[in-house]
């Protein structure tokens, strides 16, 4: 059969971002909201099967929900492991257009110019879109990587319940997307994400690409104060056991003292606290929050940890008050594959863009990927780092540049496979 | 017609303080929830009108839902001003059976007294019920009150938008409460209100009676804190506008240094905290939290409120974040009638009952009337200084001492008259 050399058609990719941000946009505010397993999910996750269809890809999905769509290779024998490239199109709330889908979407971008060349790869080529990996209704987050990497139990994973109280298995079932296909069952040769940076440092730094050599740890803690409900214009301070200020002093202690005494690679954020019984004039009875602590070194990040838990002692001594923490999320800090770090970067070079070795500071599908096959990411820039935002941008020309490094790398793996 | 002495039954005011305490009862907790105007407080409403009835008052509402029961003088020839006897029926989110209904329940237990007795005061009594003491759903507290007083036009009060986005005057139209009397249109000539302290002193004090002289002024103010939404994970520290910090920030410098810095006599709260989007891994781009600042000195008040906007402007400009504040309730200390607290001292004196000259920290519906009024306030002790609370209790015998000394009150003053 004829082949044209495989080329990537940048115009179609961007139409494809673009009509996926469509879906489960946002009243106001310019963004969309496609949590996982709600409607406005599934909506995403049929656009994305209908283009996988329209590629002529095998379409399966997972007892968990994770969606491939499957390039076969040229010699099918089955004894070539996949190339497997992913990411994820849930997102937060209120939130950009690039976060996840630009990977998946790349990675449709990838099979559509073998497709167009008429190339068959010497490996299959499998674009997976993982289940649930913001964790935003679902905890913990990069499930459905998580769950395919043999990480967690899949039923434990379907059992697990929702911050409105729904049942994971419950909801998948009810969209349409609780597939047969076991977890883990396609286990790739390499694994490959593209992804925005959702920080400031390509930008900063005035490069193209990174080159993600590694992926910071991550612990997530559910913190819960337990105070005494009292009248907020009669009882002394020396008598009060606020559960209020004592959520508020953790919070800044954090910021004050744990991340302003460690390196600057150590981040500490509360994104959601709720106090009860949450009226002005009675002192708050009880206080949930929650601690996203990260560093890119394991030891480091325990040292956090330690600071905190030992700042909870203190404080429930001081304030008569008692503390419950629970482990939400915690993952080492991950390494990815040097030899693919290198060949990205060779990429890049080849394709003259800037680039830059670096650190990821989000969790992404990749890590929990790199437990089963060597992985790697490529990152583009994000303009002012900003992203869980729907002012969450990269240039168009920038998406392309990416694009096209993955396309070059993914030539060079099957070429050499 | 022949006259028996007055005295009171303590039994039955107990039996009615449970009757009421049972209407609206929380599922758990044990508490009850009879927040301003809800079918909950409809219902704690009707019985206190159907008592009212029981005791043939003359049971008017004005155009505020303030309840009156009045129980004629003995020479109607309308130039002697009425005695008022008055508190709250309303409650907060899972409430004390005491606060507020035990002032309009022994109001009731005085006129029962009179009407056993055969005998007839020679001013009228006025049994008062305010409207939305608590402030819960519709903010000003005190509201009631604070109407009757003059102190906020009654159309303007009508119109108040409450936290559930109902009108005021349309909820008290559906309960069946807007009366058609104007308010303040029954000018006291005294006002008594009786009241658990709702605070630690009295037991702390070993006293039975709280002889009430001032009141602490109060501040509120809403605070809501302009940030930048981003990725927890992927934005420097220093790069951050985190508006649940800055609330963090605030809240804890309100505690280690405002009131730390300030005489005992200054009190502040946060009661109510909200961050947006409130997810775990999103830096909050929005927290919106109260501020309850107290003392019965205006000029340290005004000390406390200056340090806080002090801190705002400081801390936006670290930060980067734009900070906007509403007050939302601003009253200046009260200081009660002198004749009529030593009229009170002098009761508890007689009853051979200790008691304590003191200030109450909380606000109540007295310190409204006192503005056209003279008026005083009687205390009885507060189990651990526990309120707005369901383990808010004063023993039953200190409970009955407190009626007695209301009704001792009301003697003198009536006879007086």
């Amino acid at each position: 059969m004829p082949t044209k050399a495989v080329s990537l058609d940048g115009q179609h990719l961007l139409a494809q971002i673009h009509a996926l941000a469509a879906v489960g946009a946002d009243a106001e505010a310019g963004g969309r909201t496609r949590i996982a397993l709600t409607d406005a999910e599934k909506d995403g996750r049929d656009l994305v099967v209908q283009w996988m269809r329209e590629l002529r890809l095998d379409v399966r999905v997972d007892r968990i929900g994770n969606i491939f769509g499957i390039l076969q290779a040229a010699t099918d024998e089955g004894n070539q492991r996949p190339l497997m490239i992913g990411s994820h199109i849930d997102t937060v709330r209120n939130a950009g257009a690039l976060d996840g889908c630009y990977g998946v979407l790349a990675g449709l971008a990838i099979v559509r110019a073998y497709r167009k060349a008429r190339a068959q790869p010497m490996r299959a080529i499998i674009i997976a879109a993982f289940t649930n990996e913001e964790g935003v209704r679902y905890q913990p987050d990069m499930m459905g990587s998580l769950v395919y990497a043999g990480g967690l139990a899949v039923d434990e994973a379907l059992a697990t319940i929702g911050t409105d109280g729904t049942r994971l298995g419950d909801e998948l079932e009810r969209i349409g997307y609780a597939g047969l296909l076991e977890p883990g069952s396609m286990v790739p040769h390499e694994y490959l994400e593209l992804h925005i940076e959702q920080g400031p440092v390509l930008e900063a730094e005035d490069r193209l690409i990174g080159v993600v050599e590694n992926l910071q740890g991550i612990s997530w803690q559910k913190i819960t104060v337990h105070g005494t409900a009292n009248h907020a214009g009669t009882t002394p301070t020396r008598l009060r056991h606020d559960a209020g200020y004592v959520a508020a002093a953790i919070v800044a202690f954090l910021r004050e003292q744990v991340v302003g005494a460690a390196p600057e690679t150590t981040l500490a954020t509360t994104g959601s606290l709720h106090l009860e019984p949450d009226v002005v004039n009675v002192i708050p009875r009880k206080a949930t929050f929650t601690v996203d602590l990260r560093d890119p070194d394991e030891s480091r990040l325990q040292i956090a940890e330690k600071r905190l838990a030992d700042f909870l002692v203190e404080i429930a001594r001081r304030e008569g008050v008692t503390i419950e923490t629970e482990q939400l999320v915690r993952f080492e800090p991950v390494v990815f594959d040097a030899g693919l770090a290198d060949e990205i970067e060779a990429s890049a070079q080849r394709l003259g863009l800037s680039h830059l070795r670096m650190t990821s500071g989000a969790g992404h599908d990749a890590q929990m990927i790199a437990r089963i096959a060597r992985a790697a990411m490529i990152f583009v820039p994000s303009r002012g780092g900003v992203s869980h935002n729907p002012r969450e941008h990269t240039d168009d020309e920038q998406l392309i540049h990416g694009a096209r490094v993955l396309l070059d790398v993914v030539q060079r793996r099957l070429a050499v496979a």
